[in-house]
């Protein structure tokens, strides 16, 4: 069969028009969800879905679903989706590239007349982002029946009410629960989007067939030794926390660098010193680390053998030691035949490799009752969540002739 | 001759009728400079020493000082001297058993129908803690000129002006320059203060003659890694601010600890990193260093190393780095024969060992014009500046019988 490549120019007049729907006295671009920008998004979202030749609904978790009908409609339907929010002073290709690139696949496939055996449904997921109401996913969290009753009591900085929130964008949060999808309700989920790393720009490949979304340990770390005066103690008579704090950070890093294995990351991204002043030896320093990996297993081992060798110097420093686990989330691995079909896909593309994903997606959740596949394309310099984030047109024209080819090879060998 | 001690149960009282001139509001001993609290027992102190037989007066930088003739009033004075004030939140014995004790060492004397061939002077210096002017050791700068035009502008919290503060207390800022004491005009200064430190109370040594008094210089280090998301940076294509700076931190430590000697201390007291978020690689750490040591050439030395060896990392790491001096003292080294001196005196006592101060006092600033001696009594567990300091006072008795015998020794031979 031909290569079947979207049409740029049209894909492209679509990314910069969402593009201006943001919050202007913000850098870069902020469209958070539940914003006045974002409803006008959605609003115009929805008209080009309806364009597309799309029937489009609005879920009880308020994500935008445009459906398009299969030539077996007996079969389950294949999902396409990602999300259009940001986070604040984001990225202009941060989801939007996903459901826009969607919408240009139906386009494409209804120029070409060709017709899809399965129901083909385009999702724009509900606020997909850290959002103020301390929550990320809610869409597909709520899709999937997973937004708790606490969840939906949240209330955001201005007091407003999760739940409110996702009513006055059309959902209807009586019903999510009710109408949530079931496990083996859909036959496929599949996600474009930019790496939002740097391993795709470093090795100049332009296209990323997802292995599995990390699992992410955090632990909460307070390490206390003795506040004391930095004159007058003697260095062999001191309880230092922040010298013992920072041989775990280096402990951390050689643990999860000896893994050698590109989907293992550890990070102490947060560190307070008490009492942080100059001429008084730190009698507490608290921090938290994380520790993701594609296998749980291996969080484990890392986490453990950090734990281990922390209490060790604990006594060996007779400073004490406490950790708090903070959260675990698990792991997404891609079935082997996806990550087979997908590559096939994206190799007729262009040049392909495998790469697992650091940061959780909407797939995180539609893994509990779909199986799922994601393309990557790359981020410039690994930048994302800043307004230098970047992908190329050039970049994102592949991805989607990329997600042309998986969505054709699935219809037509999938079940 | 004959061992003379003081009067224990009448020094008791002193201490214990001192500390009830303070701020209720406060934990521990809260006695700040320039305060109510403080007004109230400089009064009371000026009366005790009218008692003992010392004529008193204050001097322009608003010192109290209690004067007792000698034999031989062409010589110059002999100084004891400390203070009265505290920081917030602080102990009991930090100061006050100097000026105390002096006043014992006075009374006692003549109880005992000795006579001093020099003069004596029992100074209290005027806020030796550090102030809310910004300024430590106001007093004993004063005494010798060394407050200047912008430190006397300075203001407090309250908009309250430093000039105005030690006129308030009886001073007369504009004579200050003029009334400075010159250098050879002072026989010799000693003074009795609690170690603040751990040496000798772990070493259970009662009595500590002081080698001499380190410098100190700061250092405020800016490192600029790059900030990037904590899941999708691959270990191997990170610039972290802060595994970096926990190697610095080590390396400082080393390079203190390999000196091994009792007066090199290194110590990095504040750290702030960013953005300090748990899933962000940490891009700037901001942190102070300090090193301390008995010879200016030694922490020369040692920052000279840690610079070199930190720019060295850099290099290595890719990530960048940036010293900036904050402030330099230099150290106060005690002469060989006042050493003898005291070490003879305090061994009459009790058992005595040589060790540095590694805190400043304001004999750092007579240091400037006369000869300096100091005794060191034990701090409980190297407890200082905050409620829990501890002396007792038979550690107290000790120091202030060596503190005679010092005075007792150096007036018969010391010209």
């Amino acid at each position: 069969m031909e290569n079947i490549k979207p049409n740029l120019d049209r894909l492209k007049e679509d990314i910069e028009k969402i593009a201006s729907f943001i919050d202007n006295s913000k850098l870069g671009h902020t469209r958070r969800g539940f914003t006045k920008e974002y409803k006008e998004a959605r609003v115009w979202l929805r008209e080009k879905m309806e364009a597309a030749g799309l029937k489009t609904s609005v879920d009880a978790a308020a994500n935008i679903i445009g459906r398009l009908k299969g030539t077996d409609e007996s079969l389950k339907p294949i999902m396409i989706g990602s999300h259009t929010d940001t986070v604040e002073n984001g990225g202009m290709y941060d989801g939007t590239i996903g459901v826009l690139g969607g919408i240009e696949v139906v386009r494409i496939l209804k120029e070409k007349g060709i017709k899809l055996r399965h129901p083909l449904e385009i999702v724009d997921f509900t606020s997909e982002e850290p959002s103020e109401f301390g929550l990320s996913t809610i869409g597909s969290k709520g899709m999937i029946g997973g937004l708790s009753e606490e969840m939906l009591q949240r209330k955001d900085s201005l007091g407003r009410v999760l739940s409110h929130a996702i009513d006055d964008l059309g959902g209807n949060h009586k019903k999510i629960k009710k109408l949530s999808r079931k496990k083996g309700s859909v036959a496929l989920y599949l996600e474009l989007h930019n790496e939002l790393g740097p391993v795709l720009d470093k090795k100049k490949c332009p296209l990323g067939v997802v292995t599995g979304i990390v699992g992410i340990h955090r632990y909460r770390v307070i390490v206390t030794g003795e506040a004391n005066h930095a004159g007058t103690t003697p260095m062999n008579m001191r309880y230092d926390a922040l010298t013992f704090t920072s041989e775990l950070i280096l402990k951390l890093q050689h643990i999860c660098m000896e893994k050698n294995s590109d989907d293992v990351v550890g990070t102490v991204g947060k560190l307070n010193v008490e009492p942080n002043a100059s001429n008084v030896i730190p009698g507490k320093c608290e921090f938290e680390f994380e520790v993701r990996a594609l296998h749980n297993e291996v969080i484990d081992e890392i986490t453990a053998e950090f734990i281990y060798e922390a209490q060790g110097l604990s006594e060996k420093r007779n400073i004490n030691i406490k950790f708090d686990n903070i959260s675990k989330s698990s792991s997404v691995i891609i079935d082997e035949k996806i990550k087979e079909v997908l590559k096939k896909s994206c190799d007729k593309a262009a040049e392909t490799m495998y790469l697992p994903s650091g940061a959780g997606h909407d797939a995180n959740h539609i893994y509990e009752i779909a199986p799922v596949g994601m393309i990557f394309v790359p981020s410039k310099d690994g930048k994302s969540h800043c307004p230098e984030e970047y992908t190329s047109y050039e970049e994102i024209e592949i991805g989607v002739e990329a997600l042309i080819n998986a969505l054709l090879n699935f219809d037509e060998s999938w079940r």
